[in-house]
Order: C-alpha cells, then structure tokens, then sequence
C-alpha cells in the first residue's frame, strides 16, 4: 500500500474533505471571512526575504490547522531536508534532487551516493566567473577579433525558460551593449529570426542539452554551425557547450571554447541557478548579479528547510494550492505578476509545475486517488485585467496568485495621471482585483452585473526586482512545487510522460528520411491520417 | 424564461447528455475510433482557405450529428448573419458587432441602425493606407526631419495583444528598419524599457483607446508626451492617434499628426481588422500586408456565415469546444502553434474567447444553468512539448488544438539533422503529440509509464504564414467564439466583470492621491489590509 494513500485514512485527509462543506456555507464567503478578527495578521506571514499573503483566501482558521497538520503528519519538511542533503529522491531514475545545492553557500558538503558534490559545483561556478569576466573583458574575442555582444542559447524547456524569465526579470542589470536570444523551438522561423538579427562576428552560441542528443537542440546547434561556416566564421572559436561530463558535447574532438558541466543530480526544470542560468545570465548580466540572484535563492531554500509548517511560505502556499485544487476542486491557478519585467514567470512556472506535477502514479507505483497538479497559466497585470479577468470574475472562478514589487524601477519617469504615479496605479489595481474577486458585489436588478465574489486569491510581495528578490522568488516556487509533490507522494523529479510523443516522432521522422532519401517512397503503408500529412508537408499544400 | 435554456428541453442538449456515457464506454476511446471506416474522412474539413483535423477528438457520428442538430435548432447561423448585417446582437450596450465589416470589400452597404457603415470604414482604411504610405516615403518625418522608424503602439487589450499576434506573425514582411514595440502595461517598467530601447526623435507614438479614457493608457499617453518634451521634441509632430470620434483624443485643441476613427460597433477584442490594428500594423507591414490580411479575414467570414453546418469550420470547433466543455467536463483548452511566430496567438485568444465568453448570464438575464467559456493557455510548440505536455500526457487532461504550418519562410536554411529538415522535424512531433495524446500506451509493469490516452486534440493546417492566412486564422477563433455564445445565449461583445475591479481601484486611488497631496495622510480609517499595502508602498518595504 502506498504510504501517501494513507493520507486518505490516516493524516487528516478526510478530515479537511468533511471542512469542505463548511467552507461551502454563505458565512464562509470570503467576505465575511476578511471581516474576522485579526484575519490578515494570521493570514500573511513574512519570510525568506519575501511578504505572502493569504487573507483571500477561501481558509479559515480550522482548515489552516488541518492543513497543517498534514504536513506535519506526511514529514514533508524532513523530506524537503532529505532532498537538500542528497537523498535519492528521485526514485525512478536512481538519482538526488540536488538544485538547492547549486545555491549553496555555506561549508558543509553535500554528499550524493557518498561523494561531496560541492567541489564539482564550486569548480563550475568558479569557471563561470572567470570565462564571463574574459568576454566581458574582452581577452576572448570572436574569430575576426569582434567582442562578443549577442549571446545565442540552444537549449529548450527547461534549458531555456528558466534563463529567458530572470533575463528578462534583471534586463535592468544586463552589460552595456550585450543582446540575450533563445533559440529553442526546432521551427526554422526561430532560427531565421535570430539570424537576422544578430552579427555572427560577435555571436557567441551557449549549447545546452544535459545529454546533447535533445533532437531540437541537436537541429539547431547543426543550422548554427553550418550558418556560421558559411559566413566564412570558425564555429569552434563561437561555440560553447553546457552539457553533462562525457555527453557528445563534451567531446575533445568537437573543440569548443568551453564546456561547462552540468551534473545528473539537477533536473532541467529546477537548473536555472546551475550552469545551465550560470553561463547565459552570467554572460548577460555579469557574474555578480548572477551571484546575488543565486543568494537570493539559497535564503528561501533555507527558510523553506528550517521553518516550521506554520510559517513555511513555499509549505503553506502548497498546502494552499492542494486545499483548492483537490479539496474546493479548481483545476486551475494562474499567476499574475504586477510587473512587466516579470513577463515570462508565469511561463517557466507552468513548466516547472506542471512537468513536475503532471503526473497520477505515486512513488510506489499506485494510482493516487485523485487529480494531482493543475494548470498553471499567466500573464502580467494590470494587462491580464483588460484580458482574461472578465471571466475570472463573472465566469469559472480559479484561484490567483498577485506578485507585487514594492519599488519599481525607471523612478525618473514621475509624471502623474490622476493625481497618482503609473506605479501607484498598478498598485491600485492589484489590491483592487484581490478585493474585487473576493469581495463581489450583488446586483438584483441586473444579474450581467453581479459579481458572486468568494474567488480566491493570494499577493506575493518583493521590495523590488534585485537579483536577490528574483532568486527568492523562484526558490518559493521550486519549493511549493516539491512541497505539493511530496504531499501526493509523487516524484516531482522524473517526466516519463514525454516520453511517448518522442518515440512516436521518431517513427514519422524515419518515414520522411525515407522520402527524402528517395523521392518515390510511397505513404501507402501508414494509417489514412499519418498519410494526408505526410503528402501535405512533402506537396506543400493543403 | 431563457430562449437558450430551451436547448435544455427542447433542442438537444439532453440528447448530447444522455450519449455521454456512450462515448465513455472503453469501446469508445480514441484509439477505436480513429480505426473506424472514413474516420478521417468524415472528421476533417478544408473551408475559408483552412484545413480542420477533429479525427482526434471524443467524437462518433451519433454525437456529431446531435452537436449539429443542435446548432441548427438554435439557429446560429442565422444570429451570425444577423451579426454581419449589423443588427444589435450586443444587446446589452444596444450595439451592433460588424467586426466582419472591417474587412467586407464586397459593394453591398451594411447597416448599423440605419446608417451604412461601409463610407465610414472605407474613409479610415484610405486614411490608413495614404498614411502609413507617407511615412514610408518619409513625406511625413519627425520634429527634427528624421523619418520614423521606432512606432510605440499605447494601448491594452484589445488594444495590443491583437496587433501584437498579427505583427510577430507577419515579422518576416516588416518595412526594412521598421520596429514594433507595445507599451499596453501602466507599470513604469514597461515604459521605461522602451525609451531605453527607441530613438525619440525617430519615434512615433500610436495611442489607442476607444474612449481615450483607458487609465493605463492615458497614464502612459502623460509618460510619453512629457518624455518627449524633455528631449526636447514636439508631442503633437510624434503622435497619433485612434480613438472615437469626439473623444478626448479626437480634440482639435490637443494637435496631433492624424487621428483614426474607430466605431462603437466593433469592440476591442475584436477589433484587430478595424484602425486598431490598420495604423499599427500598416505603419510596420505596409498597408498592402494589412490588405492582404483582411481579405484572408475575410474568405473566412464569408464561409463561416454561407456554409452548412456540417461543413462550416468554425461551428464545428464551437460545438466540439462545448462538447468538450459542458458534455465531456473539460474546463480548459490549450492552443500549441507549431510555429514560433504565432508565439503571441494564445494570448490574443485567451482575450478574445475568455473576455467574450467567461460569463454566466444569458443575454434574458437568466444564469446559465452550466460553466460556460473555458481557461485558453498555450505555448507554441515543440517548446510546450519540453514544458507542460508531461501534464497533458499523464496528468489531468485537457483539449489541444494544434496549428500547423505546411511551408515554412527561411527555407535558405535547410541543414539536415537525423536525416530531415527542422521543418520535418516539428511537423513529426506535431503529428506525434496529436497520436500519442489520443492512442496512449498501456504499461503494466511499470504504473508510471503507462499513458491512458483518450485526450483529445484538433490539428489546424495552414498553407504558410502568409498574412491571408493569418486573417484566416484569426476570423475562425472570432467565428468560433462567438458561435459558442450564441450556444448558450450569452453576449460576447459586453464585459461588466471587467468594471467592479475598476471601480476598486478608483477608491485605492483616491486614498493614494491623498497621501501624494498631503504626506501626513494617514490610512487608519481604512481595513487592516488596505492600510498595509498602502503604507508598505509609501513606506517602500515590506
């Protein structure tokens, strides 16, 4: 029997299904619920750098102690703890789960499978720093003796989405002159438009596959090569690989300006602070912002270690995010940060949670008994307002999370419209969505105008959108995300569930070899569907 | 009572219940299907210049027949051609929505109480195209005689994420020099990084709001004039605007090089083929582009208001998207482009079908007895592929529609990986996701590699990414969208749940403007929430 089903009978499982109908009573509506007696103080807690607050949402006091007490129940901080020390918590692929390690700042060693990883992490980092400072110094230069100003990663999901959020994120950091691109998708527009953008005599090309056999990476870094040679460039003197010790990248016989280790115990959805964000935020924004982003992180990991369940931030935000999906039942989240540089969060946390969670088998091998992860989706406010928010408030309802910058920043763009700063206006609307959803407003005489209300919601705060703030901010969501994880008793660490559409492409990819390599190879033989499109793509039209 | 919860009773929505079970069976999953006799060929469609793929979906015939008896007893296409030919379907603002009429090259007039609307909207597109081609021969230039390059669009949602989707796509046919950049968000980082990135006496701003009240965009319209000013150029030679006629904007007192009319008959969502998209996107495509777009808009608007149900492309994606939603319990859709381009086409659709559809009153005033719109998401792929497709494949399940493009632009770039093009390549993990989605794979030894398939998909082909297409592209999911609504009978063209979170923020603002007036104000009187952001905001800390 799994150890996570007994949740069900033993740890408190049934007893927040039976809360659920209290919740449910019209003097549960969120409304009333704000109007209780110290309900924001109990209701929002500070920690690890940042403000969470959950005084909207539909929680009251005895489900927040039910809550709790699961946690307490499954030991998911022990397990978090054993994560962070090198347990092989990622079962099925006999391996530790050890991004926390990447931010690890202190003394003591992390020993994975008995060996302390910390010295091949140091060694990386150290690599990092000293190769960013030669480019940006300019004592490695391009073939025809250009400075390298536009940095080209290969690398797709999570090669690329981590990087592209806190590039964009710290864009305000970013060296004089230095253009950062992603070149992720196997789409050819991709490449096209990156080509034309940039000046191959200044372009640097960072690799990044942990295995460098991804076939997208793989088509890519093959264009890049081949576009770089016929620009009459030495692709070796413009290449540099971040890939795993012994991988087809890491061959002696490919030279390369670098290549950077990446290691089996950091998945690609969680890499962001190892060299796969290193090389390319490091390029971009300079080692020391990179630094300080990875500090950032390493202040929630710890908080996220040591604190106790009731004021966990990433625990209690799990915990959260589980009492509305599989107790209230909505099967969606969406993430709205009041920040445009925050543009591609919402993007790399759909990644990072939904491969992680997407999954129905536990640890053990059964079927958990109910849904586990939801759909993650986003876009910043105040757009998404003026977007998708008429039917957050008047359609499905689905729980929200704000993301608020105290202090933004361009502050000598000061003019004031409506007697308030454009930062104060966002603000206005931030408190006011969370107010609005909760709160509702009843319109007898014209029910196109009433607002139910009772929609939860929660605001992250950030002072501002430093390094350290962006590295906080992603260590809450990595640690929410194992911390739901390890409350199912699923590997938030493995992604079987690619698997099949790869292997299934490799099928129609050998046909169309076929017909490449002989223009009157036949589709005759495969089912009528995989036929029209082979014909279509091989005719060119429709 | 509600002429649409009839269909409850009367038009079939019970007949489509009662087959749920039936299609529930295991005789009925996807991978039966899809071996029955002319399954594709019954199960896919080419109209209005598209190809539409629903093979993939949890469909037989009975159901199919059963969803089109029941756009036909609801007469839907009779309201979409009521639509077309301006009458007041927008009932509750006693509005017409001749979106469609944007793009009508036909002779007939089109009548919006009373009045034809063709003069009008013929006007402004020869304004447009007289415009928009003086600055391209530089007749028209900047303050200082530089001819414009940089064009800032200031506008949100409807405003922006339209002409964003359709000038990404249509990239590849920008005026030479021309740049594109969207200033929708009121947050001062948005502003911020475009002046960092534009050349100001090369810049022309297109403010965009119907009433020219949007306070985001007035607030951003302030940024940018005193920006300009203090660079010492002349706002009125920088600025243009489209906005209503009588607005704000439309004062002859406020000078500006050209104001563009937009009509109260096409709302914002919708407004893409209208001034709103014709000045931004002729100012960086060239009118002929956005010509071209419209007439592809258009074939699609002729087919999905002539064309048999069992044969009109967007009914049918309607009635399989409320199939989805009402009968089979879907509660969202993604949409994955294989194709970068279309990289900005998800969120200009989110808008569109959740602001038009995330409501719960029929236009009679009456609750819809069921959810009706959906959560839209969606990443292009193969990059979801490698984000949150292990969901997709093992975790929760929702509908997909992919888009395909059969050839692509940068077919200079032809390098061979794994024996195909990276065209080949995307095109085998489109077909591959869409196969590996339904058919599944059963693991009995191992639970976590065992994929329970069954989840639907649709598959869109376009010959290219030709603007033609793209109009194409955008009249079905307007078609679509709408044909859904008038299924429930909801108002697509209103918005009231967009209004209660504005009206909050308006008294957030008040007390903000207090303390900016008079820095001893203080928030005691207000609830303990308010008063913390407010003051964590003055105070600037959390």
């Amino acid at each position: 029997m799994s150890s996570n089903n007994l949740c069900y009978e033993e740890n408190g499982w049934q007893t927040l299904k039976n809360h659920v109908e209290k919740i449910n009573l019209p003097e549960n509506h969120i409304k009333h619920l704000l109007t209780k007696k110290n309900r924001f103080n109990k209701f929002s807690q500070k920690g690890g750098g940042l403000f969470y607050d959950y005084s909207h949402q539909r929680l009251d006091d005895i489900a927040f102690i039910d809550l709790v007490n699961l946690a307490k129940s499954l030991k998911i901080k022990n397990l978090f703890n054993s994560m962070k020390m090198g347990e092989t918590v990622n079962q099925s692929e006999n391996r530790s789960a050890l991004h926390t390690a990447a931010r690890h700042f202190g003394n003591t060693p992390i020993y994975c499978k008995g060996k302390d990883v910390m010295p091949d992490i140091r060694r990386v980092l150290n690599e990092i720093k000293a190769f960013s400072r030669a480019i940006h110094n300019k004592e490695i230069v391009g073939s025809t003796g250009k400075p390298f100003k536009d940095i080209v990663v290969i690398g797709i999901g999570g090669s690329c989405l981590g990087p592209e959020f806190v590039s964009k994120a710290l864009k305000a950091y970013a060296v004089s002159g230095m253009q950062l691109h992603y070149l992720s998708n196997v789409d050819i527009h991709n490449f096209g438009a990156i080509v034309s953008a940039i000046d191959p005599e200044s372009t640097l090309w960072v690799a990044i596959s942990k295995s460098y056999t991804t076939p997208e990476t793989t088509a890519n870094t093959l264009q890049a090569y081949d576009f770089m040679r016929s620009k009459g460039l030495d692709p070796s003197r413009h290449f540099v690989a971040v890939t795993s010790k012994g991988s087809p990248g890491d061959d002696p016989s490919n030279p390369m300006l670098k290549v950077f280790h990446m290691f089996d115990f950091i998945g690609g959805r969680y890499s962001v602070t190892s060299a796969v964000g290193g090389v390319p935020l490091s390029l971009y924004l300079g080692y020391d912002v990179f630094e300080r982003f990875l500090k950032g992180a390493e202040e929630m990991d710890i908080h996220a270690a040591e604190t106790s369940p009731e004021e966990n931030l990433p625990m209690i935000a799990a915990l959260i995010s589980i009492w509305n999906n599989n107790f209230l039942g909505y099967g969606a989240q969406a993430i709205i940060p009041y920040a445009s540089p925050l543009s591609r969060f919402a993007p790399h946390i759909q990644q990072l949670y939904m491969e992680s969670n997407g999954k129905s088998v536990t640890k053990n091998g059964d079927f958990f008994k109910e849904d586990t992860g939801v759909i993650i989706f986003g876009e910043p406010g105040t757009n998404a307002q003026h977007s998708f928010f008429q039917l957050a408030h008047q359609g499905r309802p689905f729980p929200v999370e704000f993301i608020g910058v105290v202090n933004p920043q361009y502050n000598q763009y000061n003019s004031m419209s409506k007697g308030v700063t454009n930062h104060q206006e966002l603000w206005a609307n931030m408190m006011a969505q969370a107010t609005a959803l909760a709160v509702g407003k009843k319109d007898e005489e014209n029910p196109a105008k009433h607002f139910s209300g009772n929609r939860p919601s929660s605001t992250i705060l950030l002072n501002d959108l430093s390094p350290e703030n962006i590295g906080r901010l992603l260590s809450f969501y990595e640690a929410r995300t194992v911390y739901e994880a390890f409350i199912w008793d699923i590997n938030p660490f493995d992604q079987f569930g690619v698997e099949l559409g790869k292997k299934t492409a490799s099928g129609i990819r050998e046909e169309m070899v076929k017909r490449n390599e002989n223009s009157s190879h036949k589709f005759d033989h495969l089912d009528d569907i995989s036929k029209y499109y082979l014909e279509t793509l091989f005719s060119g039209k429709i």
